[in-house]
This record gives structure tokens, sequence and C-alpha cells, in this order.
């Protein structure tokens, strides 16, 4: 267990890298619609790509790159119409936000994936345990927060009593049922962030995101649009593409086999040789 | 110059194959409306890519598997919102035609493609001329055409005199430049079965497609989309994977290299044995 200053000291920075990553995004949908920025978010698939390569210096193959490309088009396809309610004459041409909405957009992409890049870069950097980097993780964020309702209270002078005495109003069974659920989540991510790394954890949200929808469609009566199957479809490609070893992929190249066969050779006249 | 009948009898199965095709293709529009027409229209990517895998049994790779199911979906995107003037309650939901309609729809698909694989077929099949191969391919397709005339003459009994007196009627220097068009793309076509393959026509009849779509963004006006532009990315993809040579797309497998390095050691050895 690491608790030197030096170590601890990094945990706050995903806190802080969220809490810009926040304000940014409300400040992006005051220039853009709901479903432009929901859109755009597919963006942050791609930039945790560039920041997984540059960051953590983690080499990529061209296809896995197109992978990365193919999964945030095939994400965003099955999104285009449950989001876009398309009508005779609303349909938009393409960039018609102002430029500073898609900048935005861009940055808030940029920041997510830097969160997440970074979260991974503290959690493989030492052999601590996972739930001793989980609770200093953690920690700075609950005392952020903490913070923040001290400073509500000092605003309206207590009106409504100090914050512990009303953290817990109005909590339910379903409530409790989704702390659970937030919480495992958590637990799971800092997991897939420890042993695995950002790309399976895009691919999971993705995988997760789609098997949302299809669910609905069984247990909501959701529309099953032709854009949500070819979204699918894309994505299962893009995984495919992206986790399947490159041999099962293509041919094994012709000078590989070539080689061994020389090899070979070369082994049975030496031992004639000898 | 092939000109026995053994040979030539082949030609008029493309022809043949083509006017069941082309009756298939009205009945499969008295099921189904126009966009979704359009959109099976796609399904010919796949079918040519499984008949040319099993009656030229040309082997294909898993990647170059995934990119011509790619291939389709790119262009069926592109063309989504174009040909679906999806209104607030006309979204339809997929496969709410009757399924005679998708069943004629895929037989279409699957003569188009046959029609294509066949014609390969005879391209490649010997090394006659390239134009006497097509004398032969056109001429029955001239010999069909003109037998329909006749038959059109004799139902009305020639009350607009022999069809060949009206044959160029109403002909001006556009149709001429289209019919130059037509017969120039022809020849492009023969030489591409010939010399290419019929993959190689199914990706450049779709960049044809996209590009056309492009260019009537910058000369009629018509609004660049999210799924056009997404459309072409996959198609972009799909190009780069079927095509690119395996060693550019993913790192040589690590046998590979090291069998030859394996390979010089013995080399090095054996030469300061001799």
């Amino acid at each position: 267990m690491n608790m030197e200053w030096k170590s601890i000291r990094l945990f706050p920075i995903p806190s802080i890298i969220y809490l810009i990553h926040n304000n940014v995004q409300f400040a992006t949908l005051t220039y853009v619609d709901p479903s432009t920025y929901q859109i755009m978010g597919n963006l942050k698939i791609v930039t945790t790509g560039i920041l997984f390569r540059f960051f953590l210096k983690r080499k990529l193959t061209t296809l896995q790159w197109m992978a990365i490309v193919l999964l945030t088009i095939g994400t965003t396809t099955s999104q285009i119409l449950v989001v876009k309610g398309c009508g005779e004459a609303s349909c938009d041409s393409l960039f018609s936000a102002p430029i500073q909405g898609y900048m935005l957009g861009l940055l808030s992409a940029c920041l997510s994936a830097l969160a997440g890049v970074y979260t991974e870069y503290l959690m493989k950097k030492n052999n601590d345990s996972l739930y001793w980097q989980n609770v200093q993780l953690y920690t700075f964020g609950v005392i952020f927060n903490m913070a923040r309702l001290i400073v509500d209270d000092f605003r309206v002078e207590f009106e409504n009593g100090p914050w512990w005495q009303r953290l817990l109003n109005g909590y339910t069974v379903t409530t409790w049922l989704v702390v659970l659920n937030l919480g495992s989540s958590g637990l799971l991510v800092s997991w897939l962030m420890k042993y695995a790394d950002n790309i399976v954890k895009v691919y999971s949200t993705s995988m997760a995101m789609l098997l949302t929808m299809l669910l609905s469609i069984f247990l909501f009566g959701l529309k099953l649009t032709l854009q949500l199957f070819l979204g699918i479809i894309i994505c299962m490609i893009s995984l495919h593409m992206y986790f399947a070893p490159p041999h099962m992929l293509v041919d094994l190249p012709v000078t590989a086999k070539m080689a061994t066969d020389n090899l070979k050779e070369i082994a049975i006249e030496r031992r004639v040789e000898s």
C-alpha cells in the first residue's frame, strides 16, 4: 500500500478533470441541440483511442484504428433516428449549429478521454491493491462534493439545516438499487482500468448501449429501425476487427510460411552434414 | 477468336438472367415501396461476394468478408434519409412489408449477382479478344430486344409502321450523349470483368454512387446529411480493408519475424562452420 503524498496527490486529478468536463458539457448545450450533443458524445471513442496511443504509448495497428472509427460510426448510426425526429422540413443539414458548439463538443470529448486514460495510468502505475486505489480515487470525489454541499448551505444560511441531515431524504428501495448499481459498475470500471484498458471500456459501454436499445424493443415496444440494425452490425464487425488475432482475419503472409519452410530445409541439411 | 457454337452458346445466358431479373424487379415493387426496394438493392453486394466465392471459387479472407458487409452497410446508410422521407408517424419499423416482397428482393439480388459473376466467368474463360467477347454478349441482347419490338409491332398491327422507322425518333444531342455514356461504361465494365473482377466492379459502382451524391451537394444544393457523411467513411474503411495488403493493416505476426531471425542466425553459424 503506497501512502506517500507523492503518490496520493495524483488521485484528485481525475476528479478535477471531470469537474471541468461537466462545465464544458453545459456550455456545449447552450450552442447545440440535445440530439447533436448526444451524437457528438460518440467522438470520445476516437479521442480515447488517440490519447491511449499518445499518453499511454500503446501501439495500435491500422486495422485497430479503423475498428475504433467504425465503433464511433456504429454507435452514431444506431442513435440517429432515435434522437433525431427528422420531420419533413426539420431535417437539418450537418454542421448547422454555431462553430463554438462543435469546438466545445470536441473539447468535451477530449476531457472525457483524458480522464479515462489518466485513470488507467493511475491504476496501472503500481501494484497497489485495487481497493486502496479506489479509496483514494473516490475519497477526493467525496471531499469535492461535500465542499459543494457546505458552500450551498452557507449560501442559504442553513435555512434547511446542515446537509448531512438531508442527505438521505426521499430514498426509496429503488433509489438504493440505483446506488447499488452505480457502485458496482464503478468497481467494475476500476477493475477494467487496472486489468484491461480504456479501449475495452469503450467497447463495453458501446455494447451496453446497444443491448439497452435492443432490450427496449422487447420490454418497452421501441421500434427496431434500420439504423439500429445497421449500427449493431457495424459495432460487431468493429469488435471483431479490434480483438480477433490477426491470423484469423487475414491469411498468414506467404513470406512467413516460406521462412519457416527454409528453416526446416536448413535444419535437415545441417543434420545430414553433422 | 473462338467461333465454335460450344463457346458462343454460353453468351445468351447473361441476357436471359437479366430478362428474368427485370421481371422479378417489377414483381418486388408490387410488394414493397420504392425506398425499401432501393435499400434492398444493396444486398447484391453481399450476394456477389457469395457467388464470387462459390461459383468462381475465389477465396476471401475474413477481413475481406467483413469489408463486403461494411460496403453494403455503408451504401445503405448513405441512402437512408435520401430515399426515406421519415416524418413524424411515417417512420416505419423494419420489415413491415409482406414477406414475399423481401423474398423477391433477395432473389433479385441473387440474380443480379449471378449475371455479374457469370459474365466474369465468360470473359475470363479464354484468351479471346475483349471486343469479340463483347460482340457476342451484346449481339444476343440486340436480338432479344429486336424480337420484342417485332412482337409489339405485330400486336398493334403495324399501326405506327415498322420499328426501324421509329427507332431514332426524338433523338437529340443529349440523347446521343447518354448513348455514348452508356456505351463507354459498358466497355469499361467488360474490361473490368476480364482484367479485374466482380468485387472491383461492386466497389466502383458504390463509389460512383457516393461521388454522385457528393457532386449533387455542390451542383444541385442537396444537403449533406450525417448519414451520407458516415456512409462515405464506412465505404472508405471497407475499401481499405478489402484492397490494402494485410501487412499494412496488421503488424506482421511475431512468428514470422522470429523465423527470419533464426534463419539469419543459422546462416551465420553455417558460414562460420564452413
